[in-house]
């Protein structure tokens, strides 16, 4: 053997990793001895292009090398067949065909990358690296020899030991019965889906295709809630989303929210068998139709992974929730659990498809709590960080790189506009944001499906499809806020009457008041206001938020916090702003205040192509601790004095450098919440 | 700590392990201490009473001891309670409760042993200790903290490390779906069944009981034929069979023969699935029946051990055959399979049971072979030993400690009677022995039903039930044998004429002869006679048995065998001497011809009592040399030159020395086998 010296050195962008390799070592194989991440499902035969460089020519001074022509050995037959066949981009070659034969500089594509990163949307704060725990291998199997006789599967076996160091393969009966097919059909080459987690179970086979399978991998990503469930058909090579959707979870008709579902297994003994029944069927019907949106065959999908919350969870497990509705809150099981998917009857994908549902935190706080905290995670965070998904109920983290608390509160359906005399679901027509002049005390609002205020020109006409049907979430506490803001409501939580406001809006209903946002009544609408009882429920929905919040800086010692970020498909339209003035959330700057989007969702889609993922939410939910709101006795302290607007005790230093709050009593003496307030301060 | 030589010395017997243990040590500590296989199941709580010891006091010589009253602390009051609720024996003691206080020899009965050695009758030349997959561990486990919540799998999960150091469990949704009504039923102690088998595979929860389960856990042996199904239900703890039954395999009505059943699934795409259900369903009905039999709870019933040729194994996993009809004869998967039984429809036992399924040997040589090497191993023989599987496939083994050879070989149906003009199957009123007086060329028979002969008093209302209906397999070989002895019969395969042998009996029939052994047609029964064409069949399948058995020795380069293991449940019924007279079997001396009984079954019943037996058979067959009959060029020859009876070629010495065969030929020149062995030679 020469000098080692003489040999060509070979750097690799964009990691940098560089070396020597013996003159003709091809790309990939120079690639795998430097441990560069080149991706490869054929096995270097030249079939499957995932290998592609990008050799660079000329002077490198900054890594000292110079590439001259001839560096990598000539164009050759097989990338020609493949150019032919496929195309290859230009100044592309084929890792596993072109050969080193001197000094050379090649760039790693993020397609050719197997942990490549994923770029997101979303202004998450750890990134997505591809790491899927099925994957495909194509593979040469040896043939049946009667004089060594051997099952095809214990060759096949052999040969992804062989050429690609999975060992000890095990299978179902349902794929032993594809093998033999297979193997004649694809020539003894076959592509196999291995699947291997992060568990140290054997490596599972769940597919096989004769030859080349050139059709990819799928997953879904599916958050599975109380109320909507929605899940991402997601590309496991690529993690490139290729469609999403969602459908209202039929359980409602047992009971909106989930205790009241809970209360129904209670009442009727193997009753969970119908709501597992029914939550079952949605996941199948789902999964079917984003294959045929996705215009894919759905045997290509071998994954799904679900969070949901700890009663949804049992639920889909066919587990009795009943122990979730009382003390102690006994999950029947916390860990994550991999099973298959035909175990959660997920019979509208690949028979042999996985399942993984991400661990639970506790009997309150659900894996879709972990999956937020994977997404979001506050466990790397320099900066005191508060996490916030705001749904039916509020999963609320708090931490940084020391420590990270969670707990769950029972804000209840108010802030999806549920028990709001106006409210609606989040759906055209529906009021989303509101103005009101402080002078005049005229409110203005914008609904979905448009973009024009409603003094707007041209604001009729645009919604003459939908009309002004109610109010949703955003829009009631945009609403509430910019009626605290502009005088028509006070710190108790009072709506002033006509005369101490000003406005002919503010109309007495019974022996309290309403404010008038539109009367569509003229056009056979609906009178759209805000009652005292709306404020109620939203202050009740809000308190609870605002108290489970401050339960676990109280736990952490903290009086404030650096970040707030909001969660939730919900959270993402929450003024930051409004949501302050109502003290939804504790005081912080308004530029530290952001959304995470649906960050359940996003925590799913990262579990789902990554099996590091899956370690990190698992030890992750280990190390958080756990606060038990029902039984915190600071708890309902915390939560009377969240009652006022925004707090009764609470200073919001960085609120009142933006917004100065009218310090208007409308208490008229009645026992009004807003004197019991005084009383208690 | 004193000086441990002041330690009071524990003996144990009859293991004879011995050693010094802190006074005041449990016996149930100290037999962990010194790797006493001692039992337990409530893990030392004095409720299973599974850790009986057996004290013995006064002078021991051999032990070098004396064992004074008071060697053993005070009989104490849980062992009181537990003699008055269920009773100890008298002399014993429980293991958890008796403290050592001073040197002592204590008995270990064999119920007390966990890996307790199983007696049984038939003369198997390996032994079967007891070592379980499945087994029962009581436990306490923690309750739900809401401070630490947790939940109740890992709690349950914990307890098994903790107290059982049974680490990793895994559970299906359908147990964790039993697991909080029986933690709280059993007030937090459960006692669970953990599937843990030899793949290294994470334990497995298969069942949970509240308290303390004492039902006992019961396991399948299952022994899935071409034509029988025969299943052992045994219990698991003890190894003792519970109940035995059997079935005809319901696929024969798809084909009486494998390759017939291969054909039809051939012709009839998709018709493996038929096959399939057919099988399946009758294993269901078999093992509910069994349960029923031995009256206990099907649920009970946790694992099942399935032992066949390589057809019925992919027919049992829904695997198309094909394959195996036709060269190269390859299997799917020739591996041991460990799989929920539930994914063979094993629908009428625990739904959470196991299956495993023993490796197939080669596309020809099941795993019915490989359980027929489990139970007779030959390869653990100091001697040559010859193993036969007499069946529609004979199985054959050949070997001893330094190497073991297999190969199948097509007898075809006429051992089972099949193909023989009065044949029929085993069952009373059959013939089943024969002699035939040299002299008076007269014969004798028995029929199944009777010990009588045909020509002792009473005969006649012996089986006036039955009558005289046909002859069985073991029958026929004895009739032929017999033929052969008494002159009527020449060694190239003819019958002789009245004249030529001088006996009536002898009949014509075509241009060939029959011998009448019996006729019923006074009484309406039938004439039973063996034809010209019974001789033929008769002479194809030991020609072919024999070939095969040439075919090892040729391969091993042996001219004899040391010994004959005659396995089948028909094996056991063939008598040596008659075998042997036929050319069946090679030479050998009759003593050490011996019956292994049904092997097969015995094999499955080993692996089902025991993880290392599994482990041995996995291993063994690896190392099995396995030769293909179909290919082997000197098959043929050896076939061809079997056809004589008993050989046209190869020496009986040992036969020669008890029977003299008269050197008769009735070859009358039109061509028939015996002139053309002569022409071969």
């Amino acid at each position: 053997m020469s000098d080692p010296t003489d040999q060509p050195l070979v750097i690799f962008t964009p990691s940098g990793k560089r070396g020597r390799v013996a003159p003709g070592t091809s790309v990939l194989a120079a690639a795998r001895q430097l441990g560069v991440d080149l991706d490869s499902v054929c096995g270097g035969r030249g079939i499957c292009s995932k290998c592609q460089v990008t050799p660079s020519y000329g002077e490198f001074a900054k890594h000292g090398v110079t590439v001259r022509e001839g560096a990598l050995s000539d164009w050759n037959a097989v990338e020609q067949r493949y150019d032919d066949k496929r195309g290859l981009p230009k100044g592309r070659r084929l890792g596993c065909q072109a050969c080193v034969m001197g000094d050379v500089v090649l760039d790693v594509p993020p397609e050719s990358q197997v942990h490549r990163q994923v770029i997101r949307k979303s202004a998450d704060t750890r990134p997505m690296v591809m790491d899927p725990a099925t994957r495909l291998f194509f593979v040469e199997v040896a043939e049946p020899d009667m004089h060594e006789p051997s099952g095809d599967f214990e060759r096949l076996s052999a040969a992804l030991a062989e050429q690609w160091e999975v060992t000890g393969l095990t299978a179902d009966p349902s794929f032993l019965r594809k093998l033999q097919g297979a193997l004649r059909k694809g020539g003894w080459q076959v592509t196999v889906a291995v699947y291997r987690d992060h568990t140290g179970a054997a490596p599972h086979a769940l597919e096989i295709w004769p030859g080349l399978h050139e059709g990819g991998l799928f997953g879904l990503a599916i958050d599975l809630g109380s109320t909507t469930i929605a899940a991402h058909l997601t590309d496991l090579e690529t993690g490139e989303v290729k469609a999403a959707s969602g459908l209202m979870n039929p359980q409602i008709r047992f009971g909106e929210d989930l205790m009241s579902r809970v209360s129904y297994v209670m009442m009727n003994p193997g009753g969970e068998k119908e709501l597992t029944e029914a939550v079952r069927g949605a996941l199948a019907d789902l999964a079917g139709a984003l294959a045929e949106e996705a215009g894919i065959d759905p045997s290509l999908i071998v994954e799904a992974v679900v969070v949901c919350n700890p009663v949804m969870h049992h639920l889909l497990l066919g587990i009795d929730p009943t122990e979730l509705g009382q003390a102690p809150f006994a999950l029947a099981v916390s860990g994550a659990l991999s099973l298959p998917a035909s175990d959660l009857d997920l019979t509208t994908i690949n028979p042999r498809a996985r399942a993984y549902l991400l661990p639970c935190i506790a009997g309150h706080v659900g894996a879709d709590a972990a999956a937020v905290s994977l997404a979001t995670a506050p466990e790397l965070s320099e900066e005191l960080m508060l996490v916030i998904d705001v749904g039916t109920n509020a999963e609320i983290l708090l931490g940084d790189r020391t420590r990270v608390l969670a707990c769950s509160s029972p804000t209840g359906p108010a802030f999806e506009g549920a028990q709001i005399s106006s409210g609606q679901r989040a759906a055209p027509g529906a009021i989303e944001r509101v103005e009101i002049d402080p002078a005049t005390k005229e409110p203005r609002f914008r609904v979905i499906g448009s973009d024009l205020w409603s003094d707007d020109p041209g604001f009729a006409a645009a919604i003459a499809q939908t009309g002004v049907t109610g109010i949703c979430g955003s829009g009631i506490i945009e609403a509430v806020a910019e009626m605290r803001m502009a005088g028509l409501l006070d710190p108790s939580g009072l709506i002033g009457s006509a005369e101490q406001t000003g406005t002919p809006r503010s109309q007495p209903e019974g022996r309290t008041h309403a404010y008038l946002i539109h009367d569509g009544s003229a056009e056979g609408g609906p009178r759209i206001t805000v009652t005292q009882g709306d404020i109620r429920a939203i202050q009740l929905a809000k308190s609870a938020l605002y108290a489970g919040a401050r339960l676990l800086m109280d736990e952490r010692g903290a009086d404030r916090v650096d970040r707030v970020v909001l969660a939730g498909a919900f959270g993402a339209h929450i003024s930051p702003k409004h949501a302050m003035v109502l003290g939804m959330i504790p005081d912080a700057p308004l530029d530290h205040v952001s959304s995470a989007g649906n960050a359940a969702g996003t925590g799913a889609r990262m579990a789902l192509c990554s099996v590091a993922a899956r370690r990190q939410v698992e030890e992750g939910v280990t190390k958080i601790t756990k606060i038990e709101t029902a039984i915190a006795p600071r708890f309902q302290e915390h939560f009377v004095a969240a009652n006022a607007i925004p707090h009764a005790v609470d200073a919001f230093p960085e609120l009142s450098k933006i917004v100065d709050l009218p310090a208007v009593s409308f208490n008229s003496g009645d026992g009004a919440s807003g004197g019991r307030r005084r009383k208690r301060r």
